[in-house]
């Protein structure tokens, strides 16, 4: 039997630079809610999901026919087409659209990993199909929270810790972030609710009003698609290798 | 009564940049071993702990007649008096010595928050003297793990818990951070050895054949003093204050 690859977990976009992201499989985790986000979009038929950095850029590929979605600071940035709640792009009919996308921390954190051996984004709305598919490759697994302005989160936290603990007899686990996240989730599973409401990023979006982004954000396996970084744009794997 | 002031966690030195220390009282944790060795040493009778960042001017103190302690990759290095092993530091008797001292992480965790308003450092061997000190400062506090080459790592997340958990009625906990690192306390109480045995820093020392530092490291209340930061120095602040 060959040896397990490896899992590890980057906390924070912060902390990409200690990690050789080249050698490894990245998984993109914001899942309060660009990642969420995708796979609803996704999953509503865009063909291509374009994260871009500036809103600038963003307006420019709307003047190219791209539908637009733009946040900042959790809200919607007025004049684009979409925020970054997944409730918007569930009631849009998307098919045969491209999508050009810019957020606070998952469009950032997406760029940040472009140089690993591939890239998908997870969020517990495609967990099962993105577990799938990491056991499938069984290669180096690098878990990227994007987190909150280079801080740490408890979401995405809790979500790699919920893949970790579901590839444990897959992969090899070997560092403390890893270990970390896992109790998290292990904790969390009996007393979620209690968690996610402490989360400080809650507390942003319940300010804002935004309480059902979070409850359909922590829903599992609704969304059975695998956004995937291909030449720059996100893309539905699935739907790809059905093809 | 006055708002509570904040606790917040920073999981590993290289997350420091994201925190404008200034404001905070900081806290530095390494647990395995140096800030365990630190307070240690200050119990034996040294006067002064100096933290180096190399091992060329911690050369250099000791031909100005202090004692030396260096430590490189969880090892001792040859020439100098001491490594970083608490064990060494429990035989000696340090009193009326000035001590350099140089290791792979605590002591660039000390050189990283020396702006903070004050410095301290924790461990579990002088916890409670440092939750009494928190509790009477009652000003903004900073839990800085100091972690392993950047990495976080789960001795230090487990301690920054522990205080946290401590404070959780005196102070305000107001990021994720900090309840991530609550989380992993509270699941790790009922499972400690499994998780300090499963620690990557852990495996390391055992290696090495040092199991002992890391049982002696995780004891509570075992040398009553503060390890302060003064002068660019550790010095005691419990005698300090009762001079």
């Amino acid at each position: 039997m060959p040896p397990r690859p490896i899992l590890r977990v980057c906390l924070t976009t912060a902390l990409l630079p200690t990690f050789e992201v080249e050698g490894f499989i990245a998984v993109v985790i914001d899942v309060l809610r660009a990642t969420t986000s995708f796979c609803v979009a996704l999953d509503r038929g865009a063909i291509e999901i374009l994260p871009v950095r500036s809103l600038n850029e963003c307006r420019r590929y709307g003047r190219q026919g791209y539908l637009t979605a733009a946040e900042r600071g959790a809200k919607k940035v007025p004049g684009f087409d979409f925020g970054n709640s997944p409730n918007e792009f569930l009631q849009a009919d998307l098919r045969g659209k491209k999508l050009a996308f810019t957020t606070t921390n998952g469009t950032r954190a997406l760029h940040a990993v472009r140089h690993a051996k591939e890239v998908v984004a997870g969020a517990f709305v495609n967990m099962s199909v993105l577990l799938d598919f990491l056991r499938q490759r069984a290669q180096p697994t690098l878990l990227v929270c994007a987190g909150w302005k280079d801080h740490v989160n408890l979401e995405d936290t809790l979500f790699a810790g919920a893949i970790a603990t579901h590839l444990e007899t897959d992969f090899r686990i070997a560092d403390d972030a890893t270990l970390i996240a896992m109790s998290l989730y292990q904790q969390a599973e009996r007393r979620k609710k209690y968690y996610i409401q402490h989360a400080a990023h809650y507390e942003r979006l319940v300010e804002l009003g935004m309480q059902e982004d979070v409850k359909y954000a922590l829903r599992r396996d609704l969304h059975p698609v695998l956004p995937y970084y291909q030449d720059g744009a996100l893309i539905n794997a699935l739907q790809v290798s059905h093809a």
